[in-house]
């Protein structure tokens, strides 16, 4: 890769795998979670991050590239992670918490992507692109917020 | 597991192994920087993170477990990504808005796993290791938003 508008196709395209990884992965979420609003909490977000799917398809389309994905070693890990809580936690409400930290994770990983895109985006000279990406972290920044609050909540009312 | 002591546990070592991990990868990345600020910042980032090992292995001691790692999935994508962005980028300045990224994907890592750690440690009854963890917590938000600000000045000093 020579130019900022190759790095910017590339992390479009780990990206576009990640999300689309996400969208298999949230459903498992929302089956294993016991507290409901935790439920409702990845059942909306897998349809937001359909959403952020879409997103990414208009802004390959908008820098005239094909949307395809490329693996992300992350997003892979991250979830690996996440499943592994799922397998070795025997008790509702202490899988909760820790499906809440996976989440966070993920969201995390997110929040630094897509800042990364909008960031690049802007200096390649694509600022609809940059805009349309930043709806989407906003989004992610949300989802972020909402499992911290979620998690002070179901996480103080176990520990009670 | 079964409780929030044994999730804080396993929590606890993938955050120790990550940090190692960091400890070997941050001064390929300082090497790797061609800004010199970049490079600086790397720099000073490897010595917070040995801290941060130090600060975990003090955690451990709190809790009364042997400081032991466990492997980390997440971290080892992260690092592969980043890696992966040393070998194809050609160009000095492309690199460095390439490196940025990838610390501050690894950065967003740890940010969510030190919040998440805090939260559980507090509820486990040991607020003092949450104080010691928050120090950390702070450090990364502050390299994170380093990063953040090289890369406003870097990158659009190359763009310009």
């Amino acid at each position: 890769m020579k130019t900022m508008e190759e790095l910017f196709h590339a992390l479009l395209q780990d990206v576009y795998y990640a999300e689309k990884q996400l969208t298999k992965a949230l459903p498992k979420m929302a089956k294993e979670a016991d507290n409901e609003e935790l439920k409702k909490a990845f059942t909306t977000h897998l349809k937001e991050t359909e959403g952020h799917v879409e997103r990414l398809e208009k802004a390959f389309e908008m820098i005239g590239k094909p949307a395809k994905g490329k693996t992300c070693d992350a997003i892979l890990g991250i979830i690996a992670e996440g499943k592994e809580v799922i397998e070795e936690v025997d008790d509702d409400q202490i899988l909760d918490a820790g499906l809440i930290a996976a989440g966070q994770a993920a969201e995390h990983y997110e929040i630094a992507r897509y800042g990364t895109l909008c960031a690049w985006a802007k200096l390649i000279g694509k600022p609809q692109v940059a805009r349309l990406l930043h709806e989407t972290l906003d989004e992610e920044k949300h989802a972020d917020k909402l499992l911290n609050e979620i998690a002070e909540r179901a996480v103080n009312r176990q520990a009670a």
